[in-house]
């Protein structure tokens, strides 16, 4: 189940109990966000699933590796990249490899965070994690395994010219640096420090700028960037990625605490029950999607210099408080 | 310690019971390896540091990352490297972050292999493993870290024109193919499925010329790669690669038959204990000295078509096989 099959039209969600609550977000009333995810999804996911055919590896590697990348994932990174390469005027085909790297380096985080040794987690999208499907071995080097092959699709873009040649070092070198020691592996070390002791809001919020806002950032400036994006659409765009980013989390905890089970395919009540760090707990339910529903505003605001053809990172960036899951 | 401080030259080790027997290979009778290599290392190993004093990310794991990248590796990838620059006349310096990027991979590779999931050992070069000394969690990140490091360096060379770019693009490249799950991923799988089984000969050299065999082929190419070297060059460094990185291993099995632990900072008879293929199990001893000794003639013969700039890969052809830990 991916971000295509579950997403409603921002035009027709009347029955739905969003996080931005009863006044709603009207930026992007009038694209449908639902066809566009579902034809970015098919692009990206086609394309996947061509790569691991092509890399042909190990049977048992890349069944695992299979397993968890069409697993269902949202695909948001991806959409994220490619719609940012459409506002600042770039053919999102130009963006589709680092769309799909991303959605591959955001995988291999999502095995080896579920690891036993990290967060022991046995359910995902509502089926097993990796290593419960496929023992920890194989799941610790399916990780490897998609983290090194990010990697290698964005140095095999077919190149015409030098210069591009040296915007996709830069890409590999963004991802690369996002994805890391200094972004989203520091983030997973400030979580697993934080287990058992009672974070402040701003600790909070610098955990998952680097965990999960990081890799955002990148999505949006990759595919920006290989739109030959200007330095003020990049700071605008970076402004955009770090509100919708924490959003992206603040609803995140919401979820947990009133989503749908069913919908989710995973579990809700556990953060409380685990006594994690959130939202809800510490600034409490509503003012979280107050909180939730500026920063989404914030985001829309960035937005304002560019024109229709950055509807689709307004309905994205309204998606990321509306969603179900 | 690091292949520096172990390193005997090639022309004063009468006192050594080389691998190789009574019959001396002479290809290297008149190069000085420990001091090429003592250079090399010194070279690698305080570009390591400035990249781990640069990279500044989360204390812990950077304190993971550094204690393994700095425990002594014999850093033999990079001294491949550089001497594959060399011997196709290119100036070694260029390859330099290729080298250092090889040492990364490679440290990555150990962590995650030593892992209580995977081989589960506690001692690596006498000291605790990444795991014991900083716990699973953190080893496994560091390992991550240091994996998306390599690509981050290889991305960040200062590029003087389009050509380059376009080279390091083919370098990242190589490394994640060698890297990934058709390479040295691969190969751990095959060590995984192999675990209270027999192998044939073929298998255990199938699994071996993936599991070491790939990167080290990588570390030659990129060398030779990034000092422009022909296609017939490339080739022939190519057979070199698989002759010695084969042989390594080969290398490694007799060592841990009849190698002295207080060189090796780690136990021996372990593969016997663990009932291991390795072959000395397949072959019998004599044999696989044999067939070492074998593998490094022929890597030496491939060699046969460079001039005396090759001298340094002609030795560490050598050293492979007389080494002692």
């Amino acid at each position: 189940m991916s971000l295509c099959s579950v997403l409603y039209t921002t035009t027709s969600n009347q029955d739905s109990q969003p996080v931005s609550g009863n006044q709603k977000l009207v930026s992007s009333n009038m694209f449908d966000l639902k066809k566009y995810v579902q034809e970015k999804c098919q692009v990206v996911n086609d394309t996947l699933d061509q790569m691991l055919q092509n890399s042909q590896p190990d049977e048992t590697i890349n069944n695992a590796m299979r397993y968890s990348l069409m697993a269902g994932g949202k695909r948001i990174r991806p959409a994220l990249c490619l719609a940012a390469s459409e506002a600042v005027g770039g053919n999102p085909d130009d963006a589709l490899m680092a769309a799909c790297a991303l959605e591959i380096i955001h995988t291999y985080s999502l095995i080896h965070d579920d690891l036993p040794a990290m967060d022991d987690d046995e359910l995902r999208r509502g089926k097993p994690t990796c290593h419960v499907a496929f023992g920890e071995a194989t799941a610790i080097l399916a990780g490897d395994a998609l983290l090194t092959m990010a990697f290698e699709i964005l140095a095999s873009v077919p190149i015409e010219n030098g210069d591009q040649s040296a915007k996709w070092l830069q890409v590999i070198q963004i991802i690369a640096v996002a994805a890391g020691a200094r972004g989203m592996i520091q983030g997973q070390m400030l979580d697993i420090a934080a287990e058992g002791r009672r974070l402040t809001v701003n600790d909070l919020e610098s955990m998952h700028t680097l965990k999960t806002g990081a890799l955002i950032e990148a999505s949006l400036q990759c595919g920006a960037l290989l739109a030959e994006a200007d330095q003020a659409q990049l700071a605008l765009l970076k402004t955009y990625a770090r509100k919708i980013g924490l959003a992206f989390q603040v609803a995140d905890d919401i979820l947990n605490v009133e989503g749908n089970p069913a919908l989710m395919g995973k579990a809700v009540g556990t953060d409380r029950l685990n006594q994690k760090n959130t939202y809800p707990s510490l600034l409490g339910l509503d003012a979280s999607k107050l909180f939730a529903r500026k920063l989404i505003h914030q985001a829309l605001q960035a937005l304002k210099a560019f024109d229709n053809k950055a509807e689709p990172l307004r309905a994205l960036a309204t998606y990321i408080i509306e969603r179900k899951r």
